[in-house]
């Protein structure tokens, strides 16, 4: 089979055996997205080789659970040890054995078929689509934040970052009816912000930089003013300057992965007792439900669509300024 | 009167008048402890000047309120302005106007009288002696904990350092019946850990130094154990080490200052979903009430006792390295 891999150098490889590990399912995917963890894989940081991709949405076409055989699915991407205490509590997302589709131990979704154990495939409504299911996955780490976070009509929340998981947060926090300002250093991204359907959003300019530190330029009309922040921006600046603008005994949700460290004056963090919660990923059926209501309108957020053949150009335009998601349809 | 006070440098004043200012009460302080801040203020970090200490027991000799006069109590050392949101909701601890009693545009408690407002002031039972009335402070703020973390009796819990905030947030926690571990690197204080009375607590060392990073080196035991790590080693690499030791969900309550930035590797925070809580002071009430039954052993962790006029003295073996708690006897 066709896959777009990664082993020190991204490529299309054509003779890819199609996986199906050991009691797993074999999915034929049809559609998939690429997200910023790809392009860090691509730049070396995380040391996975293999082949990419963890957004997906296919179609089962081996499975001992023989109920699941032609079902359009998702999955979630994490693979625990199932022995551990954690994959034994239910918690296969923080094994410590665990694999991850595309991000470790295990080949990903840009490819004609992906291999994932039956109990981590979830079916998904007629009435969401292709293009739109793609977004289940980071859209459910995007909700995760309400599980992690009391947000609700009453709260002042801010949103660090423009970029494309910054646009799922700010239109799944929206859903709360919150009092929410995303914050952005891209005019075209925040106009998009803006149009949010059936959102109060504002949308403010503010320098994220490469470098730690420098909240102190914050206006004073929004610095320690909000209940909740949301840092997704993706900078190395960006978690000071959520700590400048969230309030005294407030939270800051830390959605930003680097992978040089931070630097933070955390005395800030103690005097003014500021909680940071770190969010990764989500339960996928909020997302679903979202997706399937058709309460958030998710496909403005596609940049471009590709063929798999396609795959290297399509990381390419992916990587560039300005783009959001990029689709790689697969088996459409 | 005599006070303790800095002003860039430290010295001992005989003429300061005693402080009473308008609306509030004036406390004839009994005895007061001196903490790691005032330390820290004598090394010219926060940029106070004026009487230090903020750790007290005193006798109410001028108020408003005529019923507290002739009282022994204790204060909350946070005054807010009263007018702001915060201060209207009940929290003048975070108030951005507030004063800080020795810390912050207040004089403090290091003197023969010290002025605040009767609201701040909370009558002591006859049960608790003065020696140990001085603790009530910093042991709410070791009782914060409990109010910002799930702790009982199933919880793995880590205290990482073995100062006199670490012996008080052990002996608090150990309440909880909890597994509690105390890291720390100076064997008399990890010692004294072990002594505490009634509690089943482990003491270990670890490697705590003046850098950042550096929790590879942590033994398979500890790794990633701990349902909650407090850091409150005081050393800039403590919260890495903190983050190193949590379980994956976990929380860290973050107790320990710096006023150099802290470098940590935020990816592991988010991919581990780990809470880190800022935690600085504490209701009164749970501290008192600990001290009042007799819970609590704090007795051992006095070092020494000086008199006011011994002001000097007293701070240079506050600052001694294996120094734990030194009292400053004003009106005994």
């Amino acid at each position: 089979m066709i896959a777009l891999r990664f082993d020190g150098s991204l490529k299309i490889e054509r003779d890819t055996p199609a996986p199906r590990r050991e009691g797993e399912a074999l999915v034929q995917v049809i559609s998939a997205g690429i997200c910023n963890t790809d392009l860090e894989i691509v730049k070396g940081y995380s040391g996975f080789h293999g082949t990419l991709g963890h957004e997906f949405v296919g179609r089962v076409v081996e499975s001992q659970e023989t109920s699941l055989i032609g079902e359009r699915v998702v999955g979630e991407i994490n693979v625990g040890c199932n022995e551990c205490a954690l994959c034994l509590s239910g918690d296969q997302r923080h094994c410590p054995s665990r694999s991850v589709l595309g991000i470790k131990g295990r080949d990903g979704a840009f490819a004609e078929y992906l291999s994932l154990p039956a109990r981590n495939l979830i079916r998904i409504p007629d009435t969401v689509s292709n293009r739109t299911a793609v977004f289940i996955e980071p859209l459910a780490a995007a909700c995760q934040i309400l599980d992690q976070a009391r947000i609700d009509r009453e709260s002042k929340v801010a949103v660090l970052g423009d970029g494309k998981l910054s646009q799922m947060i700010a239109r799944a926090l929206a859903q709360t009816g919150c009092d929410l300002t995303v914050f952005g250093k891209h005019d075209e991204k925040l106009d998009l912000v803006l149009k949010t359907r059936g959102a109060n959003i504002k949308a403010e300019k503010i320098p994220l930089s490469n470098t730690s530190g420098g909240n102190d330029d914050l206006a004073p009309s929004v610095k320690g003013r909000f209940d909740v922040v949301v840092e997704a921006s993706g900078s190395p600046s960006g978690l000071s300057l959520a700590s400048g603008l969230v309030r005294p005994s407030g939270t800051i949700v830390l959605k930003s992965t680097h992978h040089n460290p931070t630097s933070l004056d955390m005395s800030r963090i103690v005097v003014n007792e500021v909680t940071i919660v770190g969010s990764r990923c989500g339960r996928f059926q909020p997302a679903i439900d979202l997706l399937a209501s058709g309460a958030i309108d998710i496909e403005p957020l596609i940049t471009a669509t590709f063929t798999l053949e396609e795959g290297l150009p399509a990381m390419k335009t992916a990587a560039a300024p300005g783009t959001l998601k990029v689709l790689l349809d697969t088996n459409l």
